[in-house]
């Protein structure tokens, strides 16, 4: 059967090279770096390599690199950590309405301890306008988080604009890099952010590997605490061949990302322009151009994004609503309800995601097949043609 | 060159069988367990097939298990979890002075949060007398974690009658079993723990790899935050690979404990005779008999433990001083120091830990090395053969 695996930003299969790099360190070369003799300094020494490898990806010096084991670990410990080393210079944080559950949360977390969170609106695009950052931040704000790239409507910020901000007001900045690294290009000093989450799955190193780049400057206390591993700052004995793992991927991404952006952009547009002109009534939801190359999002009119991952599975092509939130509870996702998209429009959500391994003949499988889906669809669809009220509140928290 | 690895409790090779379970979920059965189209769906039944076989190691229902990603986060995760959850009912929590970094650490983290820590003496063997707990008790309390076994002294603790000190109470009662399950039996309803960390590379799975058993009427506040994972008790797209590898070396260990054990014993005994036969001035440290079977642990007069190690690993012997603590920083490990071990003893600590892959043939490599690699060490001491004054206090914390 055709198909066509498009949802790489919920998983990507672990790349050959990859897998081969790791395989030494799970049987053989498996003793702990923590230990003095020369077994474990040998896997100390390959564990600082891949830490200059993950650095290198990014723009930064190997010691600014923490190994967590996922992305929503190292945004914990970017928010969590700052703020309780923090607190006694103030207690306001500001995070964009759009971010990642695990930005979210940890924010929210920190409400119990008596800190305010501002949770700062986007335009329809999604993006966060730097002037209304400068507005929301007080004397006591000690900590800003926006995600670079959206993984639900693939909208990039503009960082420099927004690190400018902070830069000149002293305050930290973090950003979740989690959908953009490995997708677009990704500098720490370019960016001028004191705090970067990456994620191994969207560079094909292996689900349980992920990072976080730190300015040395930035004092953060440890969310996992005990023995002095990852200097200190993240106990718990390192997970060595998805360290491994994560190296080798940062490396291949390093020197494969601007051909994989240009392929991956290129599937896009053709998408994009092959649904515009076969289906009718449906929106692209994200920034136009300032978005990650091989995300496409959409909301079809009097459709149920789930229904539609399902038939369109039954087609060997793999697709997300972009929220587990929507999909679970048949509400709108946070993120479309803050770029005002309508709830019931915002049902129909669905979110392709490229990956340099897809091919022309896979798009045009997906733009063989999905028409009559979303056809077969509204065909059962109470609301297919009627006149929708205006925008409604339901929005899932 | 004939070698013994003898140092298990820092590291243990993944399992043949263990590995090979893992690879296909790599690259081929890669998708996301939280998505909801089939192929997703499927990884979601293999996750949970790997939960009923981590709860059936340890006699719990699957729907008790959280995955972590190591034995320091599972015990992060139940201190301050049920810190946290719990602190309308009392902020006294009580742990025993010979935890693992990752308890005693997250203890003191909750002191900056206004919780009182009680840190519980034992006696020469390592041993909690339920007594002193019974004592340690005031009605704030709503937390006590000891552990099952130590990995430095071997010393297994009376979970029974601890436990029973709790109930009675109706106290929060977790025990750090990293060391303990894969090497001695380990039965949460026997027990009658609430809560229990274990950890994977102790049963052959790879590092990365843990879980926490929780009595589902224990709340406890997530410390990775964001999406629904693990019934939203652990946030972060699930590490299935090291899921499915956890599973299967649980499953394994189930089966071949009482022949590991039984195999180990005799090893162990066999190096403790020889030694003493062989080796003046040693002595053994934790529980004669209440103590892990593959684990024997001694301090040697006059030497420094670090050197032991070296020179042992240059025979193709592996150990451990037993303490990163003490081979850090020249100090005495605070497990030693908690037992009333003299300092300058401490510095002579070696731990052996045996695990099913040892051989006699080993055991007698060690036995023939052993000797002159100590009597060389002591040639150089300036301390050997010298009155030692007493107890010296030099404890590192």
């Amino acid at each position: 059967m055709n198909g066509a695996y498009l949802d790489h930003a919920s998983a990507t299969p672990v790349r050959k090279e990859v897998l081969d790099a790791m395989l030494p360190y799970f049987s053989e070369r498996f003793a702990n770096p923590s230990t003095v003799y020369d077994m474990g300094s040998k896997i100390r020494l390959v564990v600082e390599e891949q830490r200059a490898k993950v650095a290198n990806l990014i723009g930064a010096k190997a010691d600014e690199i923490i190994f967590t084991s996922s992305g929503a670990e190292a945004n914990n410990l970017a928010i969590k950590g700052v703020a309780f080393a923090r607190q006694k210079k103030g207690k306001r944080i500001i995070v964009s309405s759009i971010e990642h559950h695990s930005v979210l949360n940890s924010a929210r977390f920190l409400e119990r301890f008596d800190f305010e969170v501002t949770f700062l609106p986007v335009d329809g695009y999604g993006v966060v306008d730097p002037n209304r950052l400068v507005r929301a931040i007080t004397p006591e704000t000690i900590l800003v988080s926006i995600g670079h790239a959206n993984n639900e409507i693939g909208t990039i910020q503009s960082m420099v604009e927004l690190a400018a901000v902070c830069k000149e007001k002293g305050i930290i900045f973090h950003t979740d890099a989690v959908a953009s690294v490995g997708n677009t290009s990704v500098d720490v000093n370019e960016m001028n952010v004191d705090l970067l989450s990456l994620s191994g799955p969207s560079l094909g190193a292996p689900k349980g590997t992920a990072a976080l780049y730190f300015n040395k400057k930035v004092r953060l206390m440890p969310l996992i605490q005990g023995g002095i591993q990852e200097n200190g700052r993240r106990a718990g004995t390192e997970n060595v061949p998805g360290i491994v793992g994560l190296g080798k991927a940062a490396e291949l991404a390093k020197r494969e990302l601007p051909e994989k952006m240009s392929h991956v952009r290129k599937l896009r547009d053709r998408l994009v322009k092959g649904i515009f002109e076969q289906v009718e009534k449906v929106s692209f939801t994200g920034h136009p151009e300032k978005r990650l190359p091989g995300h496409a999002s959409f909301c079809f009119e009097a459709i149920e994004g789930e229904a539609l991952i399902f038939m369109l599975a039954q087609a060997g092509i793999y697709t997300n609503t972009g929220s587990a939130c929507a999909s679970k509870a048949l509400k709108t996702s946070p993120v479309l309800g803050a770029i005002g998209i309508r709830a019931d429009l915002a049902q129909g959500s669905t979110v392709f995601t490229i990956d340099a391994g897809n091919t022309v003949e896979e798009i045009d499988h997906v733009l063989e097949k999905l028409p009559a889906i979303v056809d077969r669809l509204r065909s059962f669809s109470p609301i297919w043609g009627k006149e929708i009220p205006e925008y409604e509140e339901d929005v899932c928290t």
